[in-house]
């Protein structure tokens, strides 16, 4: 007998108490719609891979299948090629990190150093101090492997050093484990604020003080808009942090080529998990990079990036000061993808998606950044991949939205809300 | 003070449970050795990529870069590209397997499918049974989730059906929990043995009574000597079993790109654990297989590949037939990449290897493919990698050495023996 769309698992009771934590997204179907056409997404962080001139692939890729065909589609390290493990250093460079090539481990995207480090560090119930709110995808590991989440407070400044103090102090005395603070000072998703370099002391001297090792995650420090690209706290101390980096949106997330810079003993743990993971990451994608890194003008191709994403955020931020109702606030970001946007009190951000949907407009509701439920009157908006004009589009359909809700507020009390939505309520990356 | 060499990993107290199953190979340094040219190396299992004409990807690069650069370059979806699902249905095809491209999950590589389905099915104490011996990749798996391992004997049909069936008796009035049972059917690494029809019937048949899910893992289906291509186990049961396959031995191994097909609810907590571990596998490697499959004779290309391995499969058993002293007996693989090969009485692989590697040859010591200390009198033996004269070469080498051990015994009574090797005692596959 077919049971159609709700079909039996037989398997239901076989699953890992690890598994009981993946959860598909209740809202994940609204993000397919939108990413339909006439729908103009703020959701998805997709970065704008239509400024690589293909070009400066195609001779990439061509040479090197050419010249070093047979080791580009052989098995590689386990740790990555020594090669770009050396190149990856120049890029660090940029952001103060200095370290030996043996430090590196180059991973399926940096989601994938993220998945290892947790998988090195974490038994079910230990405890990871994140940021209120933070990367989605982030979460989504700590999840995966059981850890107890601990959101603390965020200001203009990213991470507040007090809050943090207190969440460590508190955990202390309920006797648990804290294992990472989990931190991205940098162009912050999704809360889009970065951390000033006295923050970036403080933050480090704190956990320095608590022996619990620092995860900063840094896919787009060379994504500012001005002056010098903010100095990672890695830069400060080489035994205390996990750095990860990412080509991502340097060059091209498809590649799916990150890494992880750690300690000694830490480093040689990622890469057993890695081979455990995967044998060994693309040593076709790597050696592109490789290529790319070596032959092309990687540096000025960032700073096209940036310039993209630089009139695309001016974009979004002329937009909501000018059409935005009362009561309405975001954050100003000095680089990276994403603004963080508060809404008038007693509006939800995740009621409200439908109706942004039907209104050609499309966010991630703020809840989804969070395990605790907070973030209600929250969203996020991503301006790295829709044109300016989109954008401004999609700020003036969004405010209308908003304008609507506010007026079921002022009438009958309270906005139309949807049941309550759980699990990861962001769209997958392709959904932009 | 740096403390040199030794260092001391202030994060030695930081780590999982898990991390303590993770252990570098002792012997891996030895590998490193027999990687140099000088060296024959029957140890790595790497394909023979120089048998694929580059011009097939250099073309298949380029267009795809040309015509859809801005999705290869893009994140997509967590399940993978659909066209190229689709196009695996073609490919499982050739051993019977039909199904629905929603059902397949594509993976960086199949190591990576083999973790997702642990992650997803394993809590630590959780059993998997496996053959006697087994894929190292997988057990290193096992052992990073803390599942028990438990081998099963293999006859020349590969796993033994009366003793699976004993295996689940005993953990059962054990009250232990079998999560999979794990089979490599066809061109068994490290066995080189292939399981006939009866026999997957047999065994499917006792996985379907004992409730358990069979995890069928099949990297060399294709890469038979004679005839057709084995019938898939999953060809015969699409609820109860999971099958892994990848392009690593058909097309390349450095595109990391494999698949799982997997009943409807364990491919969905299949996508979300794969969401988590990387957000996507890479596009670029994913279209590029797929324009590949698309534009080029793969099934020609998969010939070739055949008449590569069988004969250096040939040469090898010629050799070891004309050389090998009598009481060394080993498989005759009839696909895939190996031979597994027993000692005459007295002698141990993992302390013959050393002088062995002295006399510029290099093997797998039969203790890697156990959990349990199993395999001593055993070694594996790769023809997939050098010229079939270097082979030939190789096994002279290999000859003179078991030799030198044997005149050992006959004066001392033993061979000489290394301390006891623990860990996976197998090279990262690079180093062949």
């Amino acid at each position: 007998m077919t049971t159609g769309g709700s079909r039996l698992d037989p398997w239901v009771d076989s699953y890992a108490a690890r598994a009981n934590a993946m959860r598909a997204s209740e809202i994940r179907a609204l993000f397919a719609v939108a990413s339909r056409p006439e729908v103009v997404s703020l959701a998805g962080g997709m970065p704008y891979v239509q400024a690589l001139p293909v070009e400066m692939l195609t001779a990439t890729a061509q040479r090197l299948l050419v010249e070093r065909g047979p080791v580009a589609l052989q098995y590689g390290s386990g740790q990555g090629d020594v090669t770009l493990r050396e190149q990856i250093l120049d890029v660090v460079g940029e952001v103060g990190v200095t370290a030996h090539p043996d430090d590196i481990v180059v991973t399926t995207g940096s989601q994938m150093a993220l998945d290892l480090v947790t998988r090195v560090f974490c038994d079910p119930g230990d405890v990871v101090i994140v940021e209120a709110p933070s990367y989605v995808g982030a979460l989504g590991v700590f999840r995966a492997f059981e850890c107890e989440v601990i959101h603390v407070a965020m200001d203009d400044e990213g991470l507040v050093p007090q809050a943090l103090q207190e969440a460590l102090d508190q955990a202390a005395a309920a006797g648990k484990r804290v294992k990472l603070i989990y931190t991205i000072p940098s162009f912050h998703n999704p809360a889009g604020v970065t951390q000033g370099p006295e923050r970036r002391a403080e933050i480090l001297s704190i956990a320095q003080s608590a022996g619990v090792l620092l995860l900063e995650d840094d896919p787009y420090g060379l994504l500012g808009f001005e002056g010098e690209p903010p100095r990672a706290i890695r830069a400060d101390d080489a035994e205390g942090v996990i750095y990860l980096g990412s080509f991502s949106k340097t060059i091209a997330s498809g590649l799916r080529v990150g890494w992880a810079i750690a300690p000694h003993g830490v480093r040689e743990k990622l890469v057993l998990a890695s081979e455990a993971a995967v044998l060994c990451p693309s040593n076709y994608a790597q050696m592109t990079v490789s290529e790319y890194l070596a032959t092309q003008p990687w540096r000025e191709q960032i700073k096209t990036f940036r310039e993209v994403y630089r009139e695309r955020r001016d974009a979004l931020l002329e937009s909501l000061q000018a059409l935005m109702p009362e009561g309405t606030t975001w954050t100003i970001p000095a680089g990276g993808f994403y603004s963080w946007l508060t809404l008038p009190e007693g509006l939800d951000a995740t009621a409200m998606l439908p109706r942004a949907v039907a209104n050609l407009v499309a966010y991630v509701p703020g809840t989804g950044f969070y395990v605790d439920g907070q973030g209600r009157q929250n969203l996020r908006l991503s301006y790295c991949y829709p044109e300016p004009d989109r954008i401004r589009e999609g700020v003036r359909r969004l405010a209308a939205v908003i304008e609507g809700e506010l007026e079921l507020v002022e009438t009958f009390g309270t906005s139309h809300v949807l049941n309550r939505v759980t699990g990861s309520s962001v769209p997958a990356p392709d959904l932009a």
